[in-house]
């Protein structure tokens, strides 16, 4: 499972005629839970939004709402690195986005798993989930070891994450 | 590929006449890559132990020779959450281990990566790797969301990892 | 003293027809007073959860409600490490436990004495109790010396302090 | 045992002459043993230094150099609150010093669990033994419950603990 | 000025028939002035408790219901050691306590001067003042240099700071 | 001054014949000053890498020689933030680069500086110049107010400013 | 532009009488676009007070009003050291206090870029604008690179900024 | 004592022939005592540099090097504020310099007690004199109550107290 021909990972298909040949032929039903959990259908879009927790939507629409102001296009899921981890390399893999944003909490690890599955530019957003004011989560998601590199900003401060993205779509 | 008959993730073969049918019968080079990868072979342990780079040998030995001394067998590897991801996850899910032991710095992912990756008991080992002495790390390990769980010991303290895994392998 | 036909205290018999004479000479009412101290009546059950004060009491329910889902037996009690000492030892020497949860805010001393009490695997969740955020707690309970081990989980994490506990009793 | 007539724990004769009575007596070869593991033998002493590990040394130098400068009897001992607990717990029980002083790193409980055993004046000093600086002791030595107060000093200021103590014996 | 006969500070006088000989003849307004200052009249009390602020009364008001209850006779003012530094030394150079409990948050430096006003022993009580929980007074409070030693209880922790005190007392 | 027909700043000419007319027509010294002062030739490249402070060598050098491997140009140049602040407008303004690494110490303003006078992306590194481990840096860097993004990446970890930087120029 | 025969910035013109003359001459509307984007016209005073955002204007009324109290002359501008770094520079240049309050969150560059802009005294104001109380903000504000040096005062403690600035003006 | 005529504090006289008429005529030989304890004698300086330990001469040095680059006189004592409080008030309300710098590690209360005994500005330098990096001396200098201003620099920073003292005296 999570194989086809020449990919990795299920092929995603925001226009179901372009795939239908493709998921007719999958023996694995997988792709199809896949399809299934992501929270919204996967669009073609220049950012790809992910946030651990359903919980973290105050710091996403920050980010969402910059993105709109900006006229960027967007595809956002929830999705957990810890509780969905194939989902997660399945999306990231197959997503078409040029840029990453990546919002958590806590030990924060989402980001750095993003970045370990793409090459892509991913922007991690730190929330202040627990008691120490996010300063876990700001450590966990910049700390990172050499080469696999997170662009974090600052805690909370999903706009910001928008506005990077932004530059990094004209750069 | 990373699929086989009844489980998902390439047989990790000790006994190298044991599973050579299945190994020749695979298409998928990937596990022949993944086995070489591995630092040392695959052992049968109640214990693995797993860095994140090898510059925290340091602190893997200060648990390994407390395995020794408790006479408690171990299997160690090098695999990072970032930089290795399928690896780690091929290893994690083929090992017998009934504990886990897994040494990070900075960001220090692992532990939680590998607590996402089986239900098994995992023991987390914060590094003093950078500049703040190991309060990235702490914070990484111990900060796991609601139902991924890592059993956190002190900054650096390998031998309080045994000791953990002692006791957890005669609870 | 502290002793009662099949358990640990003073004068612990594992064969009752041996403790039956001391039991009966015993002149310490402290036993009884131990007994009426524990705010419920020893459970026997797989896994000891100790708060060390009734104030954290919501960190507490969320380790028992996970416990409560997951259909594993728990026994609470309150002991302070500092204002009950005898007592704590009483307890955590005569529980049958295989795990313990020891749940503590400020200088938290009470999951690394448990550690020192048992040989079987103790979890410790950090309250947020004072004005650190839990920082002082995390610390405390974290920090261990070499050779008494203590398995941290997230600041007022109880939840994963039950998954843990279930993840070790399967181990 | 830990019980004789009229206290819980074993006398300490450091006049040998006024308690082999006692000791002959004695049906409990831990009184004994207690005895022997003291590093010194329990000396009269208006203050009693206690140091969790050896490689605390240093700082309790600090503070015996500044009591002998103020002609103040002291004795000393290394005792652990996690290792030795039951000679700890005898050790303090049957001091006659007036004031204690607890030197202590990392997880640092000795000064709350001294002061959980006496009622006496109980000095804390923590120690930099770790990566953080000392952070970690001094919010476990100074955060401790209502009802059981440890007067803490600076991180490593072992003379500050041995002029306070000089202040308390004077008050 | 600040100066009578035999000693460096105008003396205060509970009772006033004992000093009005004294008073008459003191060239000095400042005197008056000094004891008009105080909040309350000099008590002969065991305890002194200075706040730095007249918003740190509810931290005060826990020392002083525990030395209530303990039945220890206690002197309340407020005086900041930055904004009232003299009528600090005049009131501390006179109290005839026995042990100081000095209440301050932010810099805090008011248990320090009074440590260098007085060889009696001085607990200090770190306030949560500002943003930073306690931090900050905490610091400036138990870091000492050598030779003016504070003793210091957990930030807002006034009842140990009495419980301390009642122990020193009785030490 | 500071001021060429159709721009805002000092045009600079990585060859002096194209420009050479220009330079020639320029009534203000400054222009030449800005040139002479930057420590290298300003270069055309992808990346341009500046440093608050000569002492930022070493963590520069691992930015560069990341860039070096990866076949990335760039260019780069000490220019600090409250010490050049003319000559730092006049570099950022005038580059041809693609994508700006700034690294920085202590206040480290210098990314925000950066980032405010260009609409490109910049990647800050915060270097561990002082006593603090590079936390002050860290902090200064990531915490950007609203619409002036920086990507922070981890203390002193110039090569994942590195890749990121490929992984920008690549989006 | 920014520049008028014998100074660097545009003249800002309190009394529009004395300046109809200089203004007429300008070749450069970004005179006027300056001048309309401050808050207030320009006033001649002691001291000039810069928050980085209205969001701030707490902290600045705890300063204002302290100024007022002691008849000292202030101005106030709402300047983004990162969003309006031309308005600043010309505002700083043009401005004749004796004394400048700088008050900022976050990352907090205001301060210290004033200090680059000017050669008189600048006070730093740490606002607690995020999660971290502050913490950001004092050490940007505080830790400045050797040659540009900014007064830091407390987080939030706009009244001592005002104290400070009239110590300074009667120095 | 402690009083002449006009003042409230002994005269110092760095021109001996100027003060002998005032000398001779005190009958109180702490003013002696005072003079002799002085380090240096005292001299006509704008600037008054006290640190609060001989082992903070380092950090000093930075900051008188910095002032004779300018050419501003400078007067240097070693007095602390706990164990020469006294000495300390009597030089600093003697001193005739316009700026004060007070250089202090640990607690640091030297800063805000010299802001105590004099209306002139007091410039704060924090030491890093214990384990935890001069974060403890940082927060004890720029936390001062409201009313007690101390215009903080950089932790370590003696240059950037000279140049801000420069800037103050040409404010």
């Amino acid at each position: 499972l999570y194989n086809l021909q020449d990919r990795d990972f299920p092929v995603t298909c925001p226009d179901a005629s372009r795939c239908s040949f493709v998921l007719s032929s999958l023996p694995n039903p997988k792709v199809n839970l896949f399809m299934q959990r992501l929270r919204y259908p996967l669009a073609m879009a220049d950012v790809a939004v992910i946030a651990g927790s359903a919980s973290d939507g105050e710091i996403v629409s920050k980010a969402t709402s910059a993105l709109d102001e900006q006229g960027v296009s967007y595809d956002y899921q929830v999705l957990s690195a810890h509780r969905d981890p194939e989902e997660l390399a399945a999306y990231v893999k197959n997503s078409e986005a040029r840029v990453f944003i990546a919002v958590a909490g806590l030990s924060a690890a989402l980001p750095g798993v993003v970045a370990s599955l793409t090459e892509k530019p991913v922007i991690g957003v730190p929330v202040a989930a627990g008691t120490l004011g996010g300063l876990d989560a700001l450590l966990a998601i910049v700390q990172m070891p050499r080469g696999a590199p997170v662009a974090c900003v600052g805690i909370g401060n999903g706009a910001n994450a928008a506005h990077l993205a932004v530059r990094i779509l004209k750069a």
